[in-house]
């Protein structure tokens, strides 16, 4: 998801988007990225964070969150 | 996120660049939207199913899951 402190244009677009549609009570709406994966058991949770660190994730404007889910958990 | 029967060409473009820098085991990538709605009281469950299905989603190629957390919950 975007950092606490960058600007969300996305986010803000839905939030007029909201009042304008009548749903009141929306404070702020951010909008991110969410990737599944569905990996074997050689992958392990450091290289999950070393493949969203590097590869899913914008660092610079972005924090993530690695969820690991065993097979059939997932929602 | 993409429906299981969608293509997701994003999804696919991922898993070939994991394997293109070595990461083994990952059998495929699915990569959809994430909205974080902060709302106060005035908004219950059924109005956020709402906003996600006509508004946050493509009900046609995407599935969709409300979460709601309180407050300081959230991660």
């Amino acid at each position: 998801m975007p950092k606490a402190e960058i600007l969300d244009p996305q986010g803000q677009a839905v939030v007029r988007a909201l009042h304008r549609t009548g749903v009141e009570g929306v404070a702020d709406v951010r909008q991110g990225k969410r990737f599944e994966l569905e990996v074997d058991d050689s992958v392990d949770r450091a290289e999950l964070e070393k493949v969203a660190e590097t590869l899913l994730a914008n660092t610079v404007i972005e924090d993530f969150e690695v969820v690991v889910e065993a097979a059939g958990e997932a929602q």
